[in-house]
């Protein structure tokens, strides 16, 4: 089995970021598995320490993963703290980390008219810094995502039809373990 | 007195951006006083809550400031989780929060040759977001920071000075209390 | 009189940028008078040469205005390169230029769903590097302008309020000569 | 044989970028042959028109190239308005150019201290955007760059014995025509 790993990067519980990453990971292609990091449970990145047993679990996610999916909010005109916060304690050493070469997509949300596109910026910037690979695909970025879930469940079949084109894409390109 | 509030975006004990922020609040001009938020004992950001009275405090910190200077190290190309988690925490309603008008100067660190100019170019855009005034001077980046710390004190008097004349310019042109 | 000089990104005759740079200088606040720079004729940016009567003359106009409004579309996720160009001629020496301490506001149109807030992006660093001060408001993305035309008239009468409001902060925020 | 396209970004008869990008090309792995494309000759963009023989050329060497090594200087935090004009004559249609799924090194040059490396961020966002396949190696960025030659050769050994590395990886990782 193929393994993705979805990383949301809002921790409140009826965060659009973390429907969306429900969404995808409930309609992944046939021989493709996906589970879900927890980013809460990290502290703050400090070099000083090495993060405890859960820093060690999210880096052993992200090494045993064959791709990753982000579904990001955008916090003032970027990705949240706590999602680069993670992102943090698993970049080390640089440019020889679990993220160099992984294979990554990004989706980006907003209850604004704008879909998350500036954190996508700084995401992809982010991930390419860290030698990951992230998939060279249109963009996907969902705006008005609140008004998008019903019951917690993200349903926009349009959108849907155009992420899942994309994974599907992304999955078929990714290197067979 | 004239109030300036110096946040550091490294949590590391011996931080050559918290030893850089010493000596730029060390070295304010007359009539301009220097306190440090401290960042580290903010939680995660979630909406689904307050934040309790460590960020209580910070938002006030920041409101009551004339000024902001940031000396923020870079981490994957971008500013540490941890500051952006900060910020995010402070940063609410949208274009109408404590950042909303406040002036701010920006330093940049890095043990690199680049001085931290990649997560500069971030923290900017980030500030200009929240409606911040980012002071239009030349980019201040300190690269091979470490090495220009003794006994954890930041003594490079070239770099000083140029720091010092841009606090300076930043300063005065605060608008009077 | 306040003199506001307009510059649009592109050289389409029926450029939506153009269109709407029109309608901005067409209701500028009482006292302040709208100019239109043109780019077209500058040669491609070459430092070996002077460029010639055009730069000199475009250069003389970003001098003798109080402030600049830009109009851009974004090609390929940023500014059009013949923008970029123009702005390169006026630029030098570094730091110290016709921009240095110029307000700036910046609008950006595109005919898809984003508004070309990529370019704006851009647009903003480049002006900050610059030192322009940059009128911290929020951004102001028009997508699917070409739409929003009539016989070659911007008349959406929802976003011309929207930037008017702005525009009227601007002006009112110039120093005065 | 394998067909490397070079593009300078700079216009300048004395360019370090030219330079840098002869070195280049005069260096690449054994089966492998390089070619450099004119950017001065091309117009400035605008889709009125299809902009004469010169774009048809230089799309043509770009559709022909198996990859493509940018060499560019830094103007104003961002790259050459020169270069981002010749990138936006081969960029349509959107997310289907001849840019779409192309292998691409960037390599940035200054005579300050910095190395580009604020263009090289734009010039990699800007080709992401055009589903380009940026080569996911360490930036090689060229701080001052005028220093670095010797009668108008590059000749710096460590840094040309750096970027024949990566440049003989991103050959390596060519698809084989």
């Amino acid at each position: 089995m193929t393994k993705i790993l979805g990383i949301a990067g809002s921790l409140r519980a009826a965060s659009s970021s973390k429907a969306v990453l429900r969404a995808v990971l409930a309609n992944l292609p046939s021989g493709v598995e996906g589970t879900t990091a927890e980013i809460w449970p990290l502290p703050h990145y400090n070099s000083d320490h090495d993060g405890g047993p859960e820093v060690a679990e999210f880096i052993a996610q992200i090494a045993s993963a064959d791709g990753l999916v982000f579904v990001t909010p955008e916090y003032n005109y970027s990705i949240p703290g706590v999602l680069k916060n993670a992102i943090d304690w698993a970049s080390r050493p640089a440019y020889a980390s679990v993220f160099a070469g992984k294979p990554c997509m990004i989706i980006s949300v907003s209850a604004g008219a704008l879909g998350g596109v500036r954190a996508q910026a700084h995401l992809k910037y982010i991930l390419n810094g860290m030698l990951a690979h992230v998939h060279p695909g249109q963009e996907i970025v969902i705006p008005q995502a609140p008004q998008k879930l019903d019951q917690g469940v993200f349903n926009d079949a349009a959108i849907l039809a155009f992420i899942d084109a994309q994974v599907s894409d992304f999955c078929a390109a990714l290197p067979k373990a």
